[in-house]
């Protein structure tokens, strides 16, 4: 009786500035379970949303080069600001497959625009992202391509205030509640969805739930970690069913690696592997 | 008739994660007339208070040696994380002296105390500074040689806060409020004083006086921009006098230049020259 080799297994290079891309690893966990999982945090220079367009790249470039060199054959560009600015420049260069959250992102709105019970108010989608991100425009693109017009708004105080673990504290909601203000003041028309264009923020979605309820009733809020997930079976279709093994997981960060295993268990939602000090070669 | 020559200036290095030493470089500009002024800011890198204090021994290093590398004869080490982290591994090594911010700031509070008109309440000194700084307990150090006891505390989300202009904010005006009582619940004593352990908090100065009156009266609030400058003029005390010319300053970033230029000015209180760009040989 001849015995079938098991079928190798791929390998799913993940990476972002910090913790947030963990919110779509999460997901790819969950769509992918017939991979192996690198995750990458580039600890030592985050956050991103506030740098140029030029050191985003640089350091995107090394992470995606990076993982690559650990065997990875798709990599998931899991930060919406690397996303926006950097892989533009680099698609066309990688040796394998590169996916960012940005289209995903679109996609995922224009979705919940469309299979809303009722007509949809608007095909207005209001993107809340990092300086960055909202400088590049690059969700106004995407979005275009679905029909939908973006109104983006920059939110740099939503990071910080995730990581100082203030998801729920008043101060927040305030600081909620002056953003999304200043978005719908820039805005033509009331918004059919509201759109989280960065992998921390959906740490802030309960909070921002009962804001959007306040400000505009009821609006669904997205994001485009699942919505990226799905994309990424389309392309292993393979790695879609569930192997005889569970995924294995390892984890890279650029710096505080033991900081990074303690914080990043609230963005997985699980316990994080003993996490591996790399530097980048920029 | 013999003309003697003029002296040469000295040159001041000065270096920051980013603006924040600017308020530092102000001081230094005003006590050292007759020097000239080349600035690093480390944009690529900001925030240094979230970092290891591996990183950011990394990236002062390799600022100082680019400091020094542009004429520097004295490098003002402007960023309280990076002299509570760096300056211990980096004093012996150094071809120039390095003047931190820690133990100036730790004077100022000692003198604060001192000078007071009424006896002081206690031994007792706050300080306000970042994740890393506090850590590091540089200032719990620096204090306790002026036997101070100073009691510290990380306020993270201060530096965003300033960053996004927000210095006259009821939003940050509750943030201050729930530090500081953070930190005095931590304290036994009344504290006698309160130091601003980051170069980005004396934008807060008017924002946390008001807080302070609040919550315990007449406490002053001191910061070490002054008294390092003092420091730095006990140096080089033929900079103290003022030259036949107005101080050159040249600024230098690591990333987004423009956006350093037209940001820095609300920490110099004067238009900055146009920035160059940089990059760090690590």
């Amino acid at each position: 009786m001849i015995s079938e080799a098991p079928a190798k297994r791929p390998v799913v290079g993940v990476f972002d500035s910090g913790f947030g891309g963990l919110t779509v690893l999460r997901e790819l966990l969950h769509h992918l379970p017939g991979a192996d999982f690198i995750y990458l945090g580039d600890t030592a220079h985050l956050p991103y949303g506030s740098k140029s367009q030029a050191a985003v790249t640089r350091f995107t470039s090394a992470a995606i080069k990076l993982l690559v060199g650990r065997g990875a054959e798709l990599v998931v560009v899991a930060c919406n600001t690397a996303s926006a600015l950097a892989l533009p420049h680099l698609d066309d260069g990688s040796p394998v497959p590169l996916l960012g959250v940005i289209k995903p992102g679109a996609e995922a709105a224009a979705d919940a625009v469309l299979s809303g019970h009722a007509a949809p108010l608007s095909s207005t989608a209001i993107v809340l992202a990092t300086e960055a991100t909202v400088a590049s425009h690059a969700y106004a693109y995407a979005c275009a391509a679905y029909g939908l017009l973006a109104v983006e708004k920059a939110c740099p105080l939503f990071v910080p205030l995730v990581e100082e673990g203030w998801t729920d504290s008043s101060v927040t909601e305030q600081v909620a509640a002056i953003y999304l203000q200043e978005a719908l003041a820039s805005s033509a028309e009331t918004p059919s969805v509201l759109l989280l264009g960065c992998t921390h923020y959906p740490l802030l979605r309960p909070l921002l739930q009962r804001t959007v309820q306040q400000l505009l009733g009821d609006v669904p809020i997205v994001d485009s970690a699942e919505a990226t997930a799905r994309q990424a079976a389309l392309l292993l279709p393979t790695a879609a069913k569930a192997g005889q093994q569970e995924p294995a997981l390892h984890v890279l960060a650029t710096d505080s690696p033991a900081k990074f295993q303690r914080l990043g268990a609230r963005f997985l939602h699980r316990t994080l592997p003993e996490v591996e000090h790399v530097e980048l070669e920029e």
